[in-house]
């Protein structure tokens, strides 16, 4: 495909691969997130990122190729910060209420994302889930078979009361991430925005808290540990307005297309 | 609207029109779950339910009007059930993990609507949400009062520890549905079936046992309590199989159209 770069477009050129990528990323994000897979359009795509329609197909050879990166350049973060959290030091308590931490930050930061995830629900019951099939099978199965190693790790240690772990690990990561999936409800429901600095501290503590007082055998020593790890000052969650800039610090793309 | 209503179609007159309504309902629901409010044809409905498209129209008036009532039918249900749950007799512990478990059990009668509630939540993300706000104003919203209620009277009483009830109800109802949001993960993640009668069992466990663990202030006590309110014999939770005729027997509609 030949290439016709503009040496006006800013980032429409070659010499700025990475930024250009990004910017794709970015404009790409917003676009599934708003109008699907289906609707959204890769002119338009390269219009908001300000790159040449032929650059967009250059990185990326079609829209499928352009989602599956959009869906990669999240869950690469996300499995990164998680899996620090669960192989961390320290006893399993800690590690645990660090990763629910992390994974709420992670999804907080990244509001987009809790739409595209929707969509690709939706499409695999309905029969249609190619994506959701790589997304498990490449990011949520480690994410599930760490998270249940620490859950058996506090339960031998005696730090957790005993549980069905495979039951208990969804749970866990349901209780995180249910918050923003059924966002619409809670905006309407307590008529406020669930996605502000403020809801999503408190929601974030409420989280914490409720996973650690199923979980401990010592219940008010874990609800201690949990508000210690959510007021924490480090990784603060970010609210929507700060996306842009987090991901691009954060971005660590393993797409198809390097 | 001139009515054509052929003798040989079985449902397809005025003489059973609960029966008609129902099978409309029943086909609707199927519809609307597989193909979503746009995609779903009332003719299509019609022929599924065997009854004259003249008569759709005469109970519906529009497509819109019969997605309406389908909501009704499953929420008026779950209003009714859940309700009498939260408000029955008994400590608050009880009535809380009573009520946790009609609300699974509602929602593992009629598995389509989980997809029709997932489609809402995807269009009010993008900010389409008309039936949404009525689904909240109408039945998420007593709902979560009553159980705000509960979680007082229970930490009133000493019952349950000191939580934020306006961050923990959520929790709860979040627990409960998450599950049926997240089926096609499930389904990938552990090679079976979900919505087995004995995934749907151990699942409705696991959860009264987490929200039990994270609310009773006595924490084995709670966890007994709820395992003995799982494996009561009464409303066992129905498979997919036995949607229909569940619907038959409880259909409770209280659309615009009587």
């Amino acid at each position: 495909m030949p290439l016709q770069v503009s040496s006006t477009t800013r980032r429409g050129t070659r010499r700025q691969p990475a930024a250009s990528r990004r910017a794709i990323l970015r404009a790409a994000l917003a676009a599934f997130a708003r109008k699907g897979l289906a609707g959204a359009r890769m002119d338009a795509i390269a219009a908001a990122a300000k790159v040449n329609k032929a650059l967009l197909y250059y990185y990326f050879r079609d829209k499928e190729a352009l989602y599956d990166a959009v869906l990669d350049d999240f869950f690469v973060r996300l499995l990164s910060r998680v899996t620090r959290a669960l192989d961390g030091a320290g006893p399993a308590g800690e590690r645990l209420l660090t990763y629910a931490r992390a994974h709420f930050d992670c999804i907080a930061e990244s509001l987009h994302y809790a739409r595209l995830f929707q969509g690709e629900l939706m499409s695999a019951g309905r029969g249609k889930s190619s994506h959701l099939t790589r997304v498990v099978d490449q990011y949520i199965w480690p994410i599930s078979l760490r998270l249940v190693e620490v859950l058996q790790a506090g339960m031998a240690s005696g730090e957790f009361r005993q549980v069905d772990a495979r039951q208990f690990a969804p749970s866990i990561a349901g209780m995180i991430v249910h918050y923003f999936l059924v966002a619409p409800v809670a905006r309407k429901l307590f008529s406020r925005d669930p996605f502000s600095q403020e809801a999503l501290q408190q929601r974030r503590a409420a989280v914490l808290d409720f996973i650690a007082a199923a979980l401990f055998a010592d219940q008010s020593a874990g609800v201690k540990l949990a508000a210690e790890v959510a007021s924490r000052a480090e990784a603060q969650p970010r609210v929507a307005s700060q996306v842009a800039k987090t991901s691009t610090r954060r971005l660590r793309v393993q797409g198809k297309h390097k």
